[in-house]
C-alpha cells in the first residue's frame, strides 16, 4: 500500500495509519498545533486519488469536504492514495529546497566537518562523600573535584546552589554536572543531576518567525530530530508585520502580551512534542532560538520600540546565554538558551542562522544570501568577506496593501499563466476551489505574464484597449484576474496594487546592487543565489526575473533552501564550533544602512520599471522580449 | 529640659518631642517594630522621676501602667525627667560595649585605616547618542564607553539589559552606572540610572539572630548610620533554636515558612525605615547580611538539613553576591547581596563579622572570641592565625529546660544577691514588679551566689540542711528565690535546673581550653576577651568566673562587644577593603570539630564542677573561698 504526492514522492504507508504520522516516518512535517488530535484543523491534504477511512472532519467546512479535502491526522488511507498537500499545510520546508529532509540534518551537520558536540556539556563526577575528617561545604566538595578535573573558576548560579545539596544526596555523591562556557571565557554550572542510566539529552531548535514559530526536537547526543512542531506566531493578533509589533510593544502591557503570545506558542509546541515522546522537561538541556531582531528582543522581553525610529537601534545584538527560567519556556529554567546574534536591527538571528546554514562564509566562490519577506534582508560574500542589508519591501508579498491580496492560505491565488491571444488568465488555487485572493508568488506570476503579454508597460502601466479584463475600478484601472459571478467578488489587480509590487521588487533590486557597488563588483561575480524562508519556496525563478526582482542568471545558480533560521538554529545546538562561525558571521558582516546610500535612491529609482531602466542588466528578459 | 537615663547619660529634649524620637537623636535606638506608631508595645521605658503627658499607652498592661512604664513613642516629657530603659526595649546595643553607638562607627570604620568605599560602586558615563553612522546597539555603546574606561569585560544580567534602553533614553545618554566587581574577578554591571542630582546612595547592613534581626540604613556616600530597626525573628514560632529551626526546614514546606519569616521580617523594618527617611527601594544600591550557617542558608531558601547530621556540611560557606530579587528583599531587584563568609556549620557569618568588628585578626596580641548564646562560637588567635570552634551550650541560658526560665524580658529575674548569713535572696527583675521567671544573666549570678554562701557543693547539689528554702520540689531539691504568695507560683532553681546550667558552662570552657591545647597555648597566652551577643552584656564577669565559665582573669582584659554581628556587617557594607578582610578571616580560620576530640570530652569532665576540678584554673575563685 502505497502513498503518494503530487510532487512525485512515494511512501509505504502501514497498517491503519493516518496519513499525518506516514508523512512524518518520511521526514514531511505538516503543521499541527494540536500534536494531531483533529482538533487544530491545520493539516489538512487533499485526495487526488484513492478513498480514506475518515474518523473525523474536525474544523474543515462543507466545501473543504466537498473538494477531498480531510485532516492528515484523521485520514487512513483504505488503498494506494494518491495526495496533494497544500503549500499552507506543509512545514516551511519545501520539495526543492538544499536541506529538505529533518532526517538529513545529521549528515549536513557533519558535512561542516564537525562533529556532534553541543556546547552544553556534561561531566561525571564521583565525589568522595564527606567525613568529619572531610567536612568542607558541599560547593567547596564540588569545586574541589572539578578543580581536579582541571575546570577551575566554575560559576554557579543561585538556581543551580538552591537544588544542590539535596541532589548529591539524593545521587548518593555520583552526579552528572551539566555545564556549558559563558559568554566569558569561564565555565558555568547549568544544572546537576543523579547519573542517568538512560542516558537521555534532548534540546530545541526555535525559529520564531513573524508569521511563524518552528521548534525542532533534537536528541543532543545523536543530532538526530526526534520530531517537530510548528504553529502560527500568535502575536498577529496584534498586527501582522514587524513595525506594527514594535508600535504595539511600546503601547501600554503590549510588550508582556506579545511577549507572551510568542513564549506560549513555544511552550504549546514543546508539551505537546514532549508528552508524545515521553521526554521530561528536565531532560531538555538546551535551547537555541533564532529569530529577527525585532522576534528575537520580543522573546527575551526587552522593548524594541528603538528599531523602529532612526537612527534604528536594538537593545542588543549579542544575546548573553540567559536560562530556560528567564526565557519562561517549559524547560529545565536552568537550561540555556542560546540566541542566534543579530546584526542590526533589520538583519537578525535568521540572517545569520541562514549564512551559517548556506556555508557561503566557509567557500571562496561569492554568494548572495537573501530571505524573500516583508523585509528582504540579503548578505554578500564568501570566506573573506561579508555585507548584509535590509530592503524594505513592504508587505504585500503577504497580502497587504493589496487590493485582493492574502497570504499563501487556501483560497489563494498562487500561480497565473496569461494567454498571449486571448488574454485569458488560468489561475492555480491553494487547496482548489474558487479563489479568494492573490498571494505573493501569484502576484509575481501574474504581472510578469501581464508584463511579457504586453497587458502592462514597462512602468506597470495598463493598457486598456487589450482586453475588457481591464476595467475602471474604485482606484483607477484593474485587471480582473478571476470574476465571481455567484458572489459578486472579482479579483482583481489593480495598477494602485501594481505600482506596490514593482515598489518592492525595487527596493529588493536595488538593495543588491548597493551592496555590490560598495564593495565593487558586478552582478556576473555572484556565483550563487541562496533563496530563504517560507516564501521563497515557491517563487518562481523565471518570472521574478522578468519582474526584475532577482538577477538574471542562469536558473541553476539559484538554490532555495527553505526555513534557514530553523536550520542555523540546529547547527548552533549541536555545535559548539558552528556556534562560534554564527558569532564569527555576526561580527564579520558590515551592515550597511541603506536608506543613507545616495546610491541606492538612484538604484531604485532605475529599478521601478519592468525589468529595469537598464535592460543590459537582463538580456535573457530582453531575448523573450524580442 | 532634659532627659536623664538611669545610666547616667543626659539629653536635652527638644520641645514636644517623644522620648523615643530623644533617644534616637542620641544614637539610643530601642525595639519599635512599628517604627514608632504606639502599635508594637516594644519600646517600654520606665519613668523614675518627672511625668510624660502621654499620647497613647498601646498595649501596656494595667500593671505596666501603674508602674510607671510608658510607650517611648507616645510619652512627651513636660519637664526634666529621669528614665531606666529596660533591656528588653533596648536595641542589642549595651552600655558597655567597645563600639556602643551606632554614630560612633564611621569613626570605628576609620580607625581601620580605610576609607569609605563601599564594593559597590557608581561610575557616570556620558553616551555619544547614536546616529546614523555611529548605529552600534545600546550594549555595545555602553560596553564601547567602559572599555575606554579601563571596565572591559562586564557581565550584564538579564535584569540589567532588560531595562538598560529605557533608562539610557529618559536619561538622555548620560547615566550613572551601578557596579561591583563579582566573585571572580570580572565586574558586573548591577543597574543604571539617570545621573542623580541628589546624589544620594543607601545601604542596609543586616544581622540575622537567631532571636532578634537588626536592620542598620546607612548613607553609603558618608559611611552615617541614618537609622536601625529591629524585631524578633519570627521563625522563633518554629522553634527557638537553630536545630529545631533546621528540623522545622526539613518538613513539607518548613524552608519555605522560615524563609518567609525572616525575609519578612528584614522588609517590614526596611519597609518602615525607608518610608521614615522618604527613601525609594530603587535607592537602595547594596546589602550585607550576616548570620550564623543555618540562618544565612535559610535566609537565601537553601536546605540547611545536612547541617544538623553528621558530619555536619553546610551547602557552602562563601555565598555568591546574589541579587535583591532573588533574596526577595524589598530594595532594587538588581542590587547585591553580600553575605558574610561563614567557616562551617556552626561557625557562621556572624563570628568571621565578630572577629573583623574585634579587630584581633589584626593584632599581635593573642586574643579570645566569644559569642554566647545557644551554642558558644569562639575563636582565637592573632594576626597570624585562627582557630575557631563551637560548643553546644543547649538553650538553658535563653531559658529553655530551665524550670523557671524565660529570656531576658520583662519579668525575669536578671540579678541575684545571696545573703551569706540569712540566706535570703534578693533579686532585681526586669522592668520590676512580681518576678515570672529568670534569665541567663540571673541564673548565673544565683548559682555563682549559692555556691559562694555554700548553699550549693562543688557539684553543684544543693546542700539541704542550710535554709529552708531548700526543699523538695517535683524534680528533687530546689532552692526557692522568690515565694509568690498570691499567686502561688514560686520562682525556684532545681538541682536539675543547675546540672543543665553547669553543663553548659562546662562546654564553654572545654570548648576554649581544647582550642588552647589544640595550639599548645596556657590561659595565660590570652590577653583580651571579646564578648560578643546581646546576652554577653549583661554577664556579671565576675560571677561568671565563680561559676567557671570564663577563664579567671583580670577583668579588665574583657571587652564587650555587643552586636559584633551587625557591626561587622556594616564594615563589609561600607568597604571592599574591609569585606576583603572578612574573606581572609573566613579562609584563615581552622575550624576545629570538637566532637571528635578526646582531649574535649576530658576537659569537659573536668569543668563540670564549680568552677572546675582542677582549681589551679582558678586563683582568684579559690581566693574568694578561702
Amino acid at each position: 500500500m502505497e502513498l503518494r504526492l503530487t510532487s512525485d514522492e512515494v511512501i509505504t504507508l502501514k497498517e491503519k495509519e493516518v496519513i499525518y504520522s506516514a508523512l512524518k516516518r518520511s521526514g514531511i512535517y505538516l503543521t499541527a498545533s494540536c500534536g494531531g488530535k483533529g482538533t487544530c484543523g491545520k493539516c489538512k491534504v487533499k485526495i487526488i486519488k484513492g478513498s480514506c477511512n475518515v474518523i473525523s472532519y474536525g474544523k474543515l467546512t462543507q466545501k473543504e469536504r466537498e473538494s477531498n479535502i480531510v485532516l492528515a491526522c484523521q485520514a487512513i488511507p483504505e488503498g494506494d492514495i494518491l495526495i496533494e498537500i497544500p503549500k499552507e499545510s506543509r512545514l516551511a520546508i519545501g520539495d526543492k529546497i538544499a536541506i529538505a529532509r529533518t532526517k538529513d540534518l545529521v549528515h549536513y551537520l557533519k558535512s561542516y566537518g564537525v562533529d556532534i558536540n553541543p556546547a552544553v556539556k556534561r561531566l561525571y563526577l564521583e565525589l568522595p562523600p564527606p567525613t568529619i575528617d572531610d567536612n568542607i561545604s558541599d560547593l567547596e566538595r564540588l569545586k574541589r573535584s572539578l578543580n581536579e578535573k582541571g575546570l577551575k573558576d566554575m560559576r554557579f548560579s543561585y538556581g543551580f546552589v538552591s537544588t544542590m545539596a539535596d541532589t548529591l544526596r539524593i545521587a548518593n555523591w555520583n552526579v552528572e554536572l551539566t555545564y556549558i562556557r559563558g559568554d566569558d571565557t569561564r565555565y558555568e554550572a547549568i544544572f546537576l543531576s543523579p547519573i542517568d542510566t538512560c542516558n537521555r539529552r534532548f534540546g530545541l531548535a526555535v525559529d520564531i518567525g513573524t508569521t511563524t514559530v518552528v521548534v525542532y526536537l533534537a536528541n543532543l547526543l545523536t543530532g538526530e530530530i526526534i520530531d517537530i512542531g510548528s504553529t502560527y506566531n500568535s502575536q498577529m493578533r496584534y498586527g501582522d508585520d514587524v513595525i506594527t509589533r514594535i508600535v504595539h510593544a511600546t503601547e501600554s502591557n503590549g510588550l508582556d502580551e506579545l511577549r507572551d503570545a510568542v513564549v506560549s506558542d513555544i511552550n504549546t509546541i514543546v508539551d505537546s512534542l514532549m508528552a508524545r515522546h515521553s521526554i521530561q522537561s528536565c531532560e531538555i538541556d538546551a535551547a537555541t532560538i533564532s529569530g529577527n531582531t525585532t522576534m528575537s528582543h520580543i522573546f527575551w522581553g526587552l522593548n524594541p520600540g528603538s528599531i523602529r525610529e532612526e537612527p534604528y537601534i536594538p537593545t542588543l545584538n549579542r544575546f548573553p546565554e540567559w536560562r530556560g527560567g528567564t526565557a519562561r519556556l517549559s524547560i529545565n529554567p536552568q537550561s540555556p538558551v542560546y540566541t542566534v546574534p543579530c546584526v542590526a536591527s533589520y538583519v537578525g538571528g535568521d540572517i545569520v542562522a541562514g549564512v551559517l546554514a548556506s556555508k557561503m562564509h566557509r567557500n571562496s566562490e561569492i554568494a548572495l544570501f537573501m530571505d524573500i519577506g516583508t523585509n528582504g534582508e540579503i548578505a554578500i560574500g564568501n570566506n573573506e568577506w561579508l555585507m548584509t542589508a535590509a530592503c524594505s519591501m513592504g508587505p504585500c508579498f503577504e497580502g497587504s496593501g493589496i487590493r485582493c491580496g492574502m497570504r499563501a492560505t487556501s483560497g489563494a491565488i498562487e500561480s497565473v499563466k496569461i494567454d498571449p491571444h486571448t488574454y485569458e488568465p488560468s489561475i492555480s488555487v491553494i487547496s482548489g476551489g474558487h479563489p479568494m485572493g492573490i498571494c505573493g508568488s501569484g502576484m509575481i506570476d501574474a504581472i510578469s505574464e501581464m508584463f511579457l503579454t504586453g497587458l502592462i508597460d514597462q512602468k506597470g502601466k495598463l493598457v486598456k484597449a487589450k482586453t475588457e479584463r481591464i476595467r475602471e475600478g474604485e482606484d483607477g484601472l484593474e485587471f480582473v484576474l478571476y470574476s465571481d459571478l455567484t458572489h459578486h467578488k472579482d479579483i482583481v489587480l489593480t495598477e494602485v496594487d501594481i505600482e506596490n509590487i514593482i515598489r518592492a521588487k525595487a527596493a529588493l533590486y536595488a538593495g543588491i546592487k548597493t551592496l555590490l557597488t560598495e564593495v565593487g563588483l558586478t552582478t556576473d561575480a555572484i556565483e550563487k543565489v541562496y533563496i530563504a524562508g517560507g516564501f521563497g519556496n515557491y517563487i518562481n525563478i523565471k518570472k521574478a526575473i522578468i519582474l526584475g526582482m532577482l538577477l538574471d542568471m542562469p536558473e541553476e545558480r539559484f538554490v532555495f533552501m527553505g526555513n534557514t533560521s530553523i536550520t542555523g538554529a540546529y547547527l548552533c545546538l549541536m555545535s559548539e564550533e558552528l556556534r562560534r562561525e554564527a558569532e564569527d558571521i555576526a561580527s564579520k558582516m558590515t551592515y550597511i544602512e541603506l536608506s543613507v546610500y545616495r546610491s541606492f535612491m538612484d538604484e531604485y529609482m532605475s529599478a521601478l520599471f519592468l525589468p529595469h531602466t537598464d535592460m543590459s542588466q537582463f538580456p535573457t528578459v530582453t531575448g523573450m522580449l524580442k
